[in-house]
């Protein structure tokens, strides 16, 4: 056993509330020589009876460490624990607050001190079987032409977006889409910006207060929502308060009234007068972005002022939550505030930050529900698109991922292939590969990172368009107009997508909540496979990640051995015995159950 | 090199800002085979040029772990990074947010996405040379005998402690003894409660609006505080939160009227009616404790409630801070609400939780700026009053607790040897021992550890009576009245604290701030040495932690080589080379100088 490996802290990701009476802790060892791990707990104020030991489950494995877990009862809401690891040779190691020890130490014990109601992370009652939606308004139908603006591309003008383009696409067109988002099978809608801005992104906000005329109004808005509820499909709206756009009442006065301005520590400005050529004198989002400059979160004016926004829409529009931009740049103090805002008026919204990398802490419970999941992406394209590693080393990835994030933290975040933000998968699918002529498969490689991404837990994000089978270098490429016309999209993959989002719905176990746990990683056969779990019902997903084809046989878990295995997306089925032989088609899958 | 023993993540106290344009970055690895530690980092947004390469410093050691530090400029307030190890045959190790790394991936940078003003962990200005002192009202003075409880204690009738004694301890008696506080030499008073509560203790509040008739009123308090100011001492109160006393409106309230309370769920009752006997059927400090009934600090109007009260005595008073009891049980959303209520009325406002275990969460800037360091007692215990550990093993101990909290966490913790809550640390010297005679150099002993306190990072917490060779068990025996005559009196002991106050108070480097490294730990010697610093200001402290005598050569630091070295607690001095002879009595010390 590697003493320097153990590690654990009495905070998420590691220990976490799911409910006031328990408290889950999280074990990272080495790979080696452990034969079992135990948590010995009991109550803080060490009432008699109260010592108990629960053997730990390993749940998960990287390249360098193993993960266990268990859930301590916690009766009086406090709890205080410490680790017992016994190895392959008998030996022992003790695992405190202070370290690694050679025997049990009763100061040492780690600390739950009290689970109170504010410290349990809450998701929303509906994310179970949530599946969203990214839509960028100007891109995704013109329903309304009377509010085009001057310069207004014909939709199928087969003009690349420039970063200016502008299609007409409106809340109208949205409206009128949302027969076609019920009937593909998504449940909630994520509009980047609506409100009024110069842009056709709408990242530089001219007026928080009002919808873009390029777009409609607030009554518009507010019919999308309940039209889209009566679907039932829930509608997010993207919260840009990193910075604002530099046409916004505060920032214009000052520019014009420089050190005089009222507002003037609303920004990050050291220098009078403030100007934006030949280069910005002030803060902004990315550097030096004249039209996009930072506000000063850190101000107390300006959360009243952000947080009176996120009630005034709130409110008007019945929302269902928000995505938060450049969320990681955004003071952490503000968005506790934030989220409290929120779910004072709907307890049920949800909360999405935008961070690109590992974000466990904002995953605490008092600032996001999930993060746009980017890493996982990363991973994605890895294994998928480019075909540059192999199931273990996939596995690994993924499950470091896992490990990275509390339960409810992982469980809230968005796994996406692709947003405007990027190159669509597709496209980067017909980039890479084994080494066979680029593009080749490319069809193929999407499905199956479609098929991960609608089998694994969280909420799958699917990027307008990816489903029709729409390509797209990186911004602006990516952000052309939807696809209508039958002859443009792709109709094995709009099925592929609503074959894999209708078993979703159907079955509990791969919706984000269901539980997840690795069943196999075979290099040599490029297969990984998992099992993802409800209650008693399971699901094993078993993917090839090969051009090849081959019958191959794979050891079940104990549960299928020897039953009627079943496999959801062909109806195919085979008797078991304790291993299934399986034809396998390139790029093929299988999801099995009994 | 152990791949899996190397750590980091990118928040304290592995990363925290020191100022906007400054990340500190904490790296632990294992204890072999590593020649140079490396962090590569630049600008977030990649910019040409930005990126650079740091040797990182190591700080520490434990039996485990090595740590390795390094301040990153981050310019336009961002920064990613990732660790390059060098091993001492020339292996490398690349580590990331993934994990341990063959090569450099500029996925896996670790990232600082941007440093608000409100991450910056601001400490009081006064911080620096502060030493405080506890005060148990009802013990330290009577200085008013006309507001005497009945069956009020002669002072000095020599009674032991009950669980209800009274010895009319006051304000008027703390006010009188200030002159005697200026004279010891400590700056800061920390006061047990005051508010009206019908326990000698007061942690049972039955009004958070009025001083205890007991131990004066507002007028008092006001010019206690005052006075204290004039004479340059701070002044803090004990903000008792977790819980109210049996006799507090609200909690009356929810007794007579039960589920018609307007206060029902001010409190976690789950059951009607409330009752106190034969058991309470509601939560309570500890485990059911009748008269101190468990508020629910989740609530928003107590939030209202006990943010009110924190105002108007910081208004009142000018109160320089608080000690925060049974912090870790009360919700870290509603301290973080408690930090802007405190700050935005004195800046220079001083926070201290009471947490006996390790506090890392709560002190990320954002909540506490210290704790009152139990951690740090119980290794003090055991090193110096119970001679149970090596000066190895206690540096290793006393590392891992520095390393496990950031920087200015640590810095504003308060080091103590002993409180109202805990046996007194001479008494616990007189019981242990290396196989002595129970008591043998229990004083010489408790001078060593004083010393220790009065030249170690962090506020020294001196309870009161200590300083005067008070003993005493576990409460409430370590409650006995102050002893004031001379003949009670250790005046070697005083003398002792007094010398180390005034050379705290003389050199910078022995504040609460001066860096703090590691110097020799010889257990054959039974030798403990270190430095403290600040600028180029050095003070090397040496402790002969045994009760033998001897005379014994030292390896200098550099800066002291070939130099005359003098004791600042003697004043003698010597002319060193590259080692030192010097004289040890039996727990002896010095503080050398050049």
């Amino acid at each position: 056993m590697q003493h320097e490996a153990v590690f654990h802290t009495s905070e998420a990701p590691y220990g976490f509330a799911l409910s006031v009476k328990e408290w889950k802790v999280r074990l990272r060892t080495g790979k080696d020589g452990i034969a079992r791990v135990n948590v010995i707990y009991g109550d803080r104020y060490n009432s008699p009876g109260s010592e108990a030991v629960l053997p730990m489950e390993r749940v998960a494995g990287t390249r360098y460490f193993d993960y266990y877990e268990a859930v301590l009862p916690a009766p009086a809401k406090r709890v205080r624990y410490q680790f017992l690891l016994e190895g392959t040779s008998g030996q022992t190691l003790w695992y405190g607050e202070t370290g690694p020890m050679e025997e049990r130490d009763d100061r040492a014990f780690f600390q739950c001190p009290y689970i109170s109601e504010s410290m349990v992370h809450r998701l929303p009652g509906w994310l179970s079987d949530a599946v969203a939606y990214q839509v960028f308004p100007d891109r995704f139908w013109n329903g309304d032409k009377s509010n085009d603006p001057e310069g207004t591309l014909d939709w199928d003008s087969g003009r690349r977006p420039e970063p200016d383009s502008c299609w007409g696409g409106d809340l109208e067109g949205i409206l009128n889409r949302l027969p076609y988002l019920e009937e593909l099978g998504v449940n909630l809608l994520y509009l980047t910006p609506v409100f009024r801005s110069p842009s056709n992104h709408k990242y530089d906000t001219e007026d928080y207060y009002s919808i873009d005329p390029a777009f409609g109004d607030e009554e518009l808005m507010k019919r999308l929502v309940e039209e889209a509820h009566a679907r039932g499909i829930r509608v997010m709206l993207d919260a840009v308060f990193n910075h604002t756009g530099d046409r916004f009442f505060a920032f214009r006065d000052v520019l014009n009234q420089g050190a005089a301005s009222a507002y003037k520590d609303w920004y990050h400005a050291d220098e009078c007068p403030v100007v934006q050529e030949p280069a910005p004198n002030y803060e902004t989002f990315g550097t030096g972005i004249p039209s996009m400059p930072k506000l000063n979160v850190d101000h107390p004016d300006v959360q009243r002022y952000l947080l009176d926004v996120t009630e005034y829409w709130m409110n008007r529009l019945n929302l269902d939550g928000w995505r938060l931009d450049v969320a990681n740049e955004v003071p952490p103090a503000f968005w506790r505030r934030f989220r409290s805002a929120v779910r004072a008026q709907n307890p049920d919204a949800l909360i999405i930050g935008e961070i690109m990398h590992q974000a466990g802490p904002w995953l605490r419970g008092d600032q996001f529900d999930g993060v746009m999941n980017y890493p996982l992406r990363d991973a994605l394209l890895e294994f998928f698109a480019r075909q540059s590693i192999s199931p273990t080393v996939f596995l690994s990835r993924i499950e470091e991922l896992r490990m990275a994030m509390p339960e409810a933290g992982f469980a809230g975040s968005w796994n996406l292939l692709g947003s405007h933000d990027t190159e669509r998968f597709l496209t980067s699918c017909t980039k890479g590969g084994r080494g066979w002529t680029a593009g080749e498969y490319a069809e193929e490689r999407m499905k199956l990172a479609v098929l991960f991404q609608l089998t694994y837990p969280g909420t799958p994000l699917i990027y307008y368009g990816d489903e029709a089978g729409m390509t797209g270098g990186t911004d602006p490429d990516c952000r052309k107009p939807m696809v209508w016309r039958a002859e443009q999209r792709n109709a094995g993959m709009e099925a592929h997508y609503k074959q894999l989002l209708s078993l979703r719905r159907r079955f509990r176990p791969l919706g984000a909540l269901g539980a997840f746990q690795p069943w196999l990683a075979d290099d040599a056969r490029h297969l990984l496979g998992y099992v993802r779990e409800w209650g008693e019902e399971r699901i094993l997903v078993l993917i090839h990640n090969y051009a090849g084809s081959g019958t191959y046989r794979v050891e079940l878990p104990l549960h299928l051995q020897h039953r009627t295995v079943r496999d959801l997306l062909t109806g195919g089925s085979w008797l078991a015995g304790e291993v299934l032989e399986l034809p396998f088609q390139p790029f093929g899958a299988y999801l099995l159950t009994v």
